[in-house]
């Protein structure tokens, strides 16, 4: 997510200049035509423009109404894996501390740190439908880093897991389901071994059912995407759109000059103010498209490895440790 | 669901050609007329058709939301459904391991198996107000299959029940609710014969209640359609608008070639105008529609027979099966 | 509900024939007025009208959105109650088994069916400001029959209760909330002789406060209506539009005709075309009133009768009886 | 509430006519200048007026979609209560009835009937951003009477306490909090004099957590107004919308008797029309902030008195009490 | 929270008084080349500007709504905090009271009101996007103290902390977090010391979860901004808007005067009209934008320390503590 003030004017242009090109030869091309070879027939009546501009902006603005509701439901979720950490946390430390198991506490502990690390690899890997190998994207991802895209998972795990774990998980299909699969299994053998009440593993086995309910609403978000007929449909229109306004705009700029000094030459205002319609709404489409997959590693993303950092962080300092890791931090304000 | 980039233009173009030859005909009768024989009254002023556009803008965007909404909806349930079985998998799987119960672990989970293809063959049946019937999507169907209409519902079954099991199932009304029946039935006997504790139990029991809620939330949205009178005033509403599109345009085009190359044949334009206009909202109400029922086995549909193999991976590779399944592949781009 | 394919256009019709007599006589008076009279100041400009339309959408769009959300809500609560039960019934079967106490399991599923019968019919009474005194619904209710209007409930619970029961049961002010009181009377009785467990108990008290939930949602859809205030300004301000937009489009039917070959006939015009926009949004305030009260026994009603038979079907089927009464199927489409 | 089928028109008329009145000067001023003083240079464009008119219509919309959710969600709130007091009674009825402690039954019912008490005291207290003190209210009003401003609390409070409690709970800052306060702690010893078990205590206490949950929603809604600088440009911007209304049409009225039996004359139709529209907008914000504050005392909110009865009703026909005080019933039309 | 009864309009045009200025130079400047330099070729057309003005009015109104949305969130998360405050105190109050542990009540009572203060400083920290370095905003800000930028937050802990626990917090990264911690470790002692039963704390374990809750959401609001993509494209819109505006209404306000007293001067008329509009679309904005962040310390905060204060109030008035501190009340109708 971007962390800082605000995207500049100039940012936005730079970072939409591609459909700006576009735009611009399809304002260029009916006022040439209109101007050099009086195709005055070109200016259409605006009243059919006006009506699809209507639809256009209920499309997008339902899709950008999903779109944020996607990205904050993202949130949302991530929000809860932090408060289930906490609680899930000294539920461990303060059920096993009575019972001096110190040990068995840091292997459970780092082990729900290998969990949240297998759930953001797999939340970060790539998706037909997302949008980073757009040109847009691409470009702009220079300015930040991607940990899951560097980094090798199981590099990462073998910091957290012990060996016998790590050769066990890594041959399984969805290696966060069974991490968490791990923690009950070793949460019940505590109790056969009399460590652990049947009422402390009521509470641990409800905090583990609801980690895999936020795994699963993540998984939700980044397995179903905004509904391709309703995107496509949406992009179609804004096409379609954006073709036909400055052939609407063209009859009002080319009356503009009557009679005053840039007389025979106001049909030349036709190009501007094409383009910035045209870009405003393109612009809302863009905003409203590059939140509609909140995983997808691009700089509106749910920051979910420096969320992972800040629970570890947390958990970490429960047991007092010392040489906790630093917070991560924006990188040209964009915070992963 | 669709499970690629986009529909391209020519798709969409394909999949709603016959309405686009409706849409033709109602442009094209009212130009001719308007030309040949001189009926120049019927351009009626464009004042109560924008009044009916943002009448039908509404009540479409309505039924849009509420259409997204369902779907939305089903796929949150069908999550709910993943992450339950998941933690009622862990559950099941360690509180039975310490007292080596390994044949009642796998048949409690090949059970649940069972119960969630009982589930999507239930919901995969027909309803009177679903569209597939409707010419579109019979073509479209046939570029992918929908298993629950080709192998039969007992056969499958076959694969996870007992032969007692399956005797006694397959006289049920309702195949899901009784088969989570037994379920709760066969805890309850390890209670009463001492495996369970009655923590365990309850625990077990309110996972019961969350697959019997998520069971229901899908009834609910197979059974109750949206709303047949709102849809059907949403269907006239639109049709009449479509209508008189055509009308309210001629006046514009046929003053547009005025002092122009094209003089006398800009009436002409009314009618692809008047087409891509029309076009435009009946898509909108066609892509609503195409949501509306997240069960039809349509092209859109929630992905069931996908979420159901992938719930079905995971619990067996919890058990280290080693014999999983595939999961289950978009065909030319769609996901069932 | 309507579970069929659509109302068609002419049920439509019908349905608000008395609407359409009373805005063809708005439309008729200034249309001979102005041609017969000469009375032509009577083509008020559209401007105040249009933003008229724009206040009256909005208000509308506001009640149809309230409207659908109550329906809606309506049918989650009965699916609640439909999951609540089957969740419930298993429980009570299960639990009891094992000690034997077939009659008990028998006397509290025919109770729940009792609390399923005493609610609906109180959800089925007469509220002031429910529509069901309308002539329009009066003419269609004859399509279909209500069975919580001819039955009576005492003879209906006769066939579910005990003669004890029944005979309190009819001196209690709210049945439904005293028959779920009996029901947890009932098991906090086996929990006293020892038959039931307290963290069964605990189990079982919690369906029952679901229960109580539900019904107290329901009642609370029943007895606070779409506030009458929202209620009453927008059929106010609707009243005014329809009154008002004979008027503005008078000017520009008047002038259609110059030139044609109806010049001093087009102004007849203005009555098709005002009937058919009030008529518009005169529908669809009809529909969104028609589901503002989900309970009132219109045809559009979430089917409550239906519902509480199909519980009643899985709940006898999970005791394996054989006897199972038929689900209700709809009649003319209507489905209650 | 309004428990009746509508407002009337004229109910409205007589309610708004303060507004009317001033509204009505509006009008008439710039009318009056335009025709007896020739100041035909007020009568401005509609182009700057229609688009005011856009974002007000925008923010009315957002105001009364945000007051309808307080009114809503207050009523939700006190149906959460009467199911979780009904709840809560079966279970303290049923807990003690196999211990014989029939007084403690009734001693904590009555209790729980002196929190209702207390809370909708407290619920209907007066705040500084409340519209009782409008004189549209203050006059309507007279219709119905308010129970929590004619009888005073103590003395509702002595119907349902000991002598003991009531001295204590006079003295507390937030009676309603320490009246629940109260049936804790009476459970609690209870269960120290072994008369409820640790779970029934459980249960009982997740009882008085719904109950605080409910209290403290309620008491929400009634300390954070609809924020006031929301609630303020509103305000500001229909009266606006308001001044420029008649202005914006004087051009209009005055041409429109060119060539009729009004030439001259059909300015003075500005006056009516300009009110009218004015009127209507107006009557949208005021019937918006009428709910916006749902426990204020006005004829608009929701009927605590009425519900807390409800509650005593369903409570003591469980106790099988034979003098059950009557519902309270609307008072020309006005539920309380 | 602004706690009176309005904001006048002198307060909002001496909040917004610098937009002002920045509007009329927008305004004047197109007014003068317009008259003096005759630069007619100025008055752009209304139409592009229209268009322009429907995306402006979508993206505000969608900006308003998810402002407002968080505001009201963050006073649901506070309103849960008391709710689970008042709660959890009588729990632990009445499960330690038979027990005869005074000490430990007021210890963890005390501590509950450390973690309140110490998660209000943490929410009024300053993050990069807030607006608390706006001049409005600074300005206003001296009407009101906010305590958190005023007292140290280690002095006010030391009111309610031991001096261990004191120590030992003020080194942990999240406080806040670490607080809670102590307070699960203080029950699990009890519990080891057979004080309290496992029952109990598993009802005050799940209080615990619950605090985690809401504190994570509470920073979750904090930590999450309105996303920048759509706040910084919403900002760019807008100036533009404002920009064209009184380009756009130019030629209307010259057209007015024609044939009237103020020919040749009412052009003059198009700045108040300019900046009136642009005023009215620019304070839509600044409004929303002064909720989005609700803790950041403005005038229309979440009133945090208030609320505090009364949870304070609740606690120690259940522990019948007789100098309990009085409620914060609103400095200039400003309640912190």
């Amino acid at each position: 997510m971007h962390a800082g003030k605000k995207y500049t004017f100039f940012e936005f242009i730079l970072w939409t200049r591609r459909d700006l090109y576009r735009l611009a030869i399809l304002a260029i091309i009916p006022t040439v035509l209109y101007h050099f070879c009086n195709f005055t027939f070109l200016s259409i009546s605006w009243v059919p423009v006006a009506l699809l501009g209507t639809a256009v902006s209920f499309i997008i603005s339902f899709k950008n109404n999903a779109s944020y509701a996607r990205l904050w439901e993202a949130r949302q979720i991530y929000g809860g894996i932090i408060n289930g950490s906490r609680a899930f946390g000294v539920m461990i430390r303060d059920f096993l501390s009575s019972k001096d198991k110190k040990y068995d506490v840091q292997v459970i502990f780092y082990r729900h740190l290998a969990w949240l690390t297998a759930l953001r690899y797999q939340l970060r890997e790539t998706r037909a439908w997302e949008n980073m190998d757009d040109l847009r994207n691409i470009e702009y991802a220079r300015n930040y880093h991607t940990a899951e895209k560097i980094d090798k998972l199981e590099d990462v795990l073998a910091k957290y897991l012990s060996a016998d774990d790590l050769t066990y998980i890594v041959t399984k299909k969805n290696k966060a389901t069974q991490l968490m699969a791990l923690q009950s299994k070793h949460i019940n053998q505590l109790v056969a071994a009399g460590v652990l009440s049947e009422l402390q593993l009521q509470s641990l086995q409800n905090a583990i059912t609801g980690f895999y309910d936020n795994q699963g609403k993540a998984e939700r978000i980044k397995n179903f995407p905004y509904p391709r007929h309703f995107s496509s449909i949406a992009t179609i229109m804004l096409n379609l759109f954006v073709f036909l306004v400055p052939y609407g705009l063209l009859n009002d700029f080319n009356k503009l000059g009557t009679g005053t000094l840039i007389e025979g030459y106001s049909i030349w205002l036709n190009i501007p103010f094409a383009i910035l319609l045209t870009w405003v709404f393109n612009s809302l489409d863009v905003v409203g498209e590059s939140s509609t997959n909140p995983f997808e590693g691009s700089a509106n993303d749910v920051p979910i490895t420096n969320i992972s950092r800040t629970i570890e962080i947390d958990m970490r300092d429960m047991l007092d440790e010392t040489d906790l890791p630093p917070a991560i931090t924006p990188e040209n304000n964009i915070l992963m």
